[in-house]
């Protein structure tokens, strides 16, 4: 079983690496860049077969360890 | 429009980061864990409405600047 974890920063948190890839690109000469954003996604390969109970498990490890939850939100797919 | 853009590593490249997320999920208990990977999704908020266009812009982005292409890969959607 896979999950796929998506991890961002809350609205309204400042972004000086969104800001950083924003102006970069906008020196390069892509002016029609006008915010960027970046997030991370993180995979784990799971033994096991419950999905439901994957999921509550891969919640525990954002809450615990992937996600910094005072000004990062995460998201959390499991596939089979 | 807005572009959202993967960036992960190539296959065969090695993980360090990844390693460390599923040593540390481990140590924490969560012996399901096999393998970790970690990637990075850019979000761009883009001027203009040809998204073909934009496609082909944001290519250009990544091979310049968003992706380090000797050791990454990476997969651009463009969202109206």
């Amino acid at each position: 079983m896979k999950a796929i974890i998506h991890v961002g920063l809350k609205p309204g948190v400042l972004d000086p690496q969104g800001r950083a890839i924003s102006r970069s690109l906008n020196d390069l000469g892509f002016e029609e860049v006008a915010a960027a954003r970046q997030g991370k996604v993180i995979e784990l390969d799971l033994t096991g077969d419950d999905s439901t109970a994957a999921k509550a498990r891969v919640t525990e490890m954002c809450e615990k360890l992937l996600a910094n939850t005072v000004i990062e939100s995460y998201r959390v797919e499991i596939e089979d």
